[in-house]
């Protein structure tokens, strides 16, 4: 292989494919990314068997070729070189880089040895724009289960519906529904593991659409001459409608900045050996919010509109915050039924998303 | 003790007494932050018995007293509480804290139980600006000693003389030395932990003269209503003068940042395992810097003036590149003897900055 690249766009591409390298491979062909350099084009793909990146850039192809190099190596000395260009040679497994004053030799891997990428036969299609799978990881993926035994719950459903996308990710304390109104001429369900999600949107820019191909066992992400591959958590997962209740009989309209910071003042005595307590009283137009500890109590008060019957009600409040901190809107509304039902966060002039905790049960 | 107080001052002036918190203490008492009130001056105490802070504001005291609070819980809620102004009232070991709809009731601990600042009976004394201070810790304390078990060399050696002060950090390998021109009517020398030195400089500002008060076991450092106290180390400094020379057999005057970022690709493959070892080889007008692993290797150059002598010489990458990093001149000398003395690092424009390497003896 011979090729001549420029420097910053190869440096861009390794970064991209990096997010499929696991830290933890036990695999040594699995700490390199693959080059393929042919028809006037560097193809750069890695994988950590979970997910896998391929990416392409434009460069001057003199001799094509295939191989495996360090990912972590190759991507700090393209990031540390500093002219434009680069020239990159490989013969007998030894890869001769020139940029400049500086001349590099690195022993690469036969690309042969490197695993193939998922192979997609009978595929489902649907399109999403960048900005939009940004939102859905963002409002989604904190709120799954980091409990890796039930691995299902590790990962965020995608309900396919004829015309609107649920995406639900719950861990048994709270759940987290974005919905997405989009016609699609098939119904499915997929369950996407969150990590594969996280790693998706630090790749993906805000300003262009996104080709999704669902397959059996895989779902691919192709944008910007970058494909991006996940497997599927295959089981069975919650039926998330159960818990969804229209008919609140106590909806308090609150400012979601005076909310918040209330009760993230009331955490501060509501210690983790005390699974973060809050209580809540609902009286007449305010929201009082209590906590104590050892060490002292705290009381804050939160205006609301007149409510026409009174509740007590306790809450791990890291549940709480972790919702109502990625609302955009500065008006939410907080949905109460009783003291042992969920309760359900929404914005006040946006019904896509629901956002809903379980409260804690006091004793007495 | 009833106070009322303005907010936003509180929480910085909490924040600078921090400094003096540990997060390892086993006294329970020195997690707290000893408040007095009286004369309508708040003043704030902390300390983990090697630093010591002390720190004033003014606020309306409608009664006095004094108590000692959990730092790091006082610091936190002062930080996120909403409004201007709090009210702060303390009866029976109990601090009432009022701020708009926020009320919390957090206990106290006795102000007797807690340990007496320092008595400077003795000193003497000098002035230096903020900024001083700043770039004399920058330059220097990065190069002490991590060796708990060698406790003076994790100090800073401050060598006043009559018409200059030396300040000195070395850990074996290398050794930093800032000189400051300044007319002092007294000889002396001290070591400041540099621990000391590092939480100073996180709370001075640039604009103000800091007055320096230097007693048998201590430094005080005095500024804008804060007293800073540290105690010093004890035992006998390396004799530091004997290192330098000043008739180089060979001096290359090369580009900061060009030889910078050489010497970090070259440190690509001189991997922690292989004491990050890079080997220089200068001859005529030019420094070749090469390095190699099992992976492979890597050869930089780097243009400097001609040098009539050839030298090949050895050093461990990191102890370079930390001392070349925080020079701010562009144009900088790299002083040679011959390959077993000291690399002596200067800035070509300003001789009152010294970094020194010893160089890694290779067999053969």
């Amino acid at each position: 292989m011979k090729i001549r690249i420029n420097r910053k766009e190869l440096a861009k591409h390794i970064q991209i494919v990096q997010k499929a390298i696991s830290a933890r491979t036990t695999m040594q062909i699995l700490e390199g990314i693959m080059l393929k350099a042919e028809n006037n084009t560097l193809t750069l793909t890695a994988t950590d068997t979970e997910i896998s990146i391929r990416t392409k850039l434009s460069c001057i192809v003199e001799e094509e070729g295939q191989l495996v190099i360090h990912s972590r190596l190759f991507g700090d000395i393209v990031r540390k070189l500093n002219n434009d260009l680069i020239d990159i040679k490989v013969e007998n497994y030894n890869m001769n880089l020139r940029c400049g004053e500086s001349i590099f030799n690195i022993s690469t891997q036969n690309a042969e040895d490197y695993p193939d990428l998922p192979r997609i036969d009978e595929y489902k299609k649907l399109t999403m724009s960048a900005s939009e799978i940004k939102n859905i990881v963002k409002k989604t993926t904190f709120a799954v289960s980091q409990d890796e035994t039930r691995i299902i719950f590790t990962g965020v459903l995608m309900d396919i519906k004829k015309d609107y996308i649920n995406f639900v990710a719950l861990d048994g304390f709270r759940m987290a529904i974005q919905k997405i109104e989009k016609e699609v001429d098939f119904e499915t369900s997929i369950i996407i593991p969150s990590r594969s999600l996280n790693e998706l949107v630090k790749i993906l820019e805000d300003d262009y659409d996104v080709e999704i191909h669902i397959s059996r066992n895989n779902i691919v992400f192709s944008f910007n001459n970058t494909v991006f591959y996940s497997t599927l958590l295959s089981g069975e997962f919650f039926n998330y409608n159960g818990l969804l209740r229209d008919n609140h009989d106590i909806t308090c309209d609150v400012k979601k900045s005076e909310f918040q910071s209330a009760v993230e003042r009331a955490s501060l005595l509501a210690r983790e050996d005390r699974a973060n307590l809050i209580k809540l009283n609902i009286e007449d137009s305010s929201i009082e919010i209590k906590s104590n500890s050892e060490i002292g109590d705290v009381f804050e008060k939160v205006q609301t509109s007149n409510v026409n019957e009174n509740l007590k009600i306790a809450f791990n409040s890291k549940y709480i915050l972790d919702g109502v901190k990625i609302l955009e809107n500065e008006d939410i509304l907080l949905n109460f039924t009783d003291s042992v039902n969920p309760l359900i966060i929404t914005e006040s002039e946006d019904d896509s998303y629901i956002y809903l905790v379980l409260p804690v049960r006091l004793a007495g």
